[in-house]
């Protein structure tokens, strides 16, 4: 977001805005705040995780709540761009991917100069898939990497456009009209960098699956109470995939995989306290609280 | 937090435990699950934020809600680790003030190897100053500085037993019956580390003030919205008593003073998002939207 940012004050523009299943807005939010810059947000109503939409209000956003999902808000805040109203900072924007293009850089840099494998990352609005096989070619052209790896996306059942059109074969995607996930940040049904998704997952000899919210959930499980690491059920969606495609055979044992989870526990907070049972009210009293340990 | 988790595996304890007002239990159950440890957390019911609590749960912890504040929830959890029922991580605990004073390392590394002239912090159990404080010392006296910071510790104003003690000049605190506070992360009436926060502020010449629920909160807002910094109000205590510290003229503006804020926005995102107007319900219709824009 920061090179966005960045060409919005080259440009001179007083008003920077987004359409945002939510992480997206927080950051534009947050960067716009430091940079003196208007911020204008739209958000699907009522299908925006709790953090993410504090971050956006709380850092001065003026946040629109949509009638209508993600693929609409896009719509309605594009048409703003083109009207003059703001300057468009959604992954649609080159220079947001000119960003993106980092955590391809960062993944080689982290593993001694070496490409992995695969990459394994969760698929919404497509930008991200997009932006890290460019960062990854742009490293093997240059000679830092001799081998590419396999860029693997995995959306949700109910927000697949991408799977469905690898299923084909096909370069284009036909839009779901009414996405639906628990993963509220891949819950888009016409993904804005869907064709360079495809070619990210075709050149590569990639792989793109689908999982449930139920695999989803019990991944972000699997990885907060195994690994310690807490994300938002958008990023499990990344390691539900790997789980899956280790099952059914498409991924061997032996491969280095990376899996991109991005998306921090915090950003929905909610859905995490409704996937536990509640905490046990007791007295502050050592012989209560030490009957109650035993009994466990 | 890791260093002590390293200590409860290396004595081979099966069962670690806290008692916090948050931050501690999230940092521990995530470090717990990774070690594979059991862990058992003591909330004060109604009174942690809901991220934290969201972590807590979600890294597996046994979530106590005690009717009662943290203080009465501390001693609680120490008579159980006396009890041999688990190894105590509050900062109490002396292995995590060595983890803790890498605080005062990282500062002194990320200044070029200078000390700041001074350094001001949220105080709630108090651990943090007294480790900071620590670190900085072992670099005074191995000779990596040749200054130390004055040692700041701000508490808000239901909660300021050690600003108390200071306006005494003691060295030790009158504990205060019901903390109050909307920064929950300091809302603690009988600081464990009491004594070597004390001695922090003392040998260094340092300062302590009390700051209020409203200047709390609006430092909170003033960090997010000119700076794009998201933060806890706990850890807007210390921007808020540096503000009040310049105002009052016991800070001169030609110091340079670094403010510790580690508590992120996420931590608490019903705080951020009740201090906000809420968003417009908008149709996503170009028309609609440019006219309310329009408006502004």
């Amino acid at each position: 977001m920061s090179v966005g940012i960045t060409k919005a004050r080259e440009l001179g523009v007083s008003t920077v805005g987004c359409a945002s299943t939510g992480n997206t807005s927080a950051s534009l939010a947050a960067y716009a705040a430091r940079a003196g810059l208007r911020c204008i947000v739209l958000l699907p109503a009522g299908k925006v995780a709790l953090g993410k939409l504090s971050q956006a209000m709380f850092h001065g956003a003026d946040v629109f709540s949509v009638r209508g999902n993600f693929d609409e808000a896009l719509e309605a805040v594009t048409a703003l761009a083109l009207d003059g109203e703001l300057y468009l900072l959604n992954s649609v924007n080159p220079f947001r991917l000119e960003g993106q293009k980092s955590i391809g850089y960062e993944i080689v840099d982290d593993l001694g100069w070496k490409s992995p494998d695969r990459i394994i990352l969760p698929v919404g609005n497509a930008g991200n898939i997009s932006a890290i096989w460019k960062g990854i070619k742009e490293f093997y052209d240059a000679g830092f990497i001799k081998e590419v790896p396999r860029m693997t996306g995995i959306q949700a059942e109910g927000a697949a456009p991408i799977v469905r059109a690898v299923e084909k074969g096909v370069d284009y995607i036909e839009p779901v009209e009414n996405p639906e996930t628990i993963a509220t940040a891949i819950r888009i049904g016409a993904p804005v960098s869907a064709k360079k998704a495809l070619r990210a997952i075709y050149e590569s000899e990639g792989l793109a699956e689908t999982v449930t919210d139920d695999q989803i959930l019990s991944a972000q499980k699997l990885l907060a109470r195994r690994e310690g690491i807490g994300v938002e059920p958008a990023s499990a969606a990344s390691i539900a995939g790997l789980i899956k495609l280790l099952d059914a055979g498409e991924i061997d044992k032996s491969e280095h995989v990376v899996c991109v989870v991005t998306g921090h526990l915090l950003k929905d907070p909610n859905t995490a306290i409704n996937a536990c049972k509640e905490p046990i009210e007791v007295d502050a009293d050592i012989n209560a609280l030490s009957k109650i340990l035993k009994q466990d």
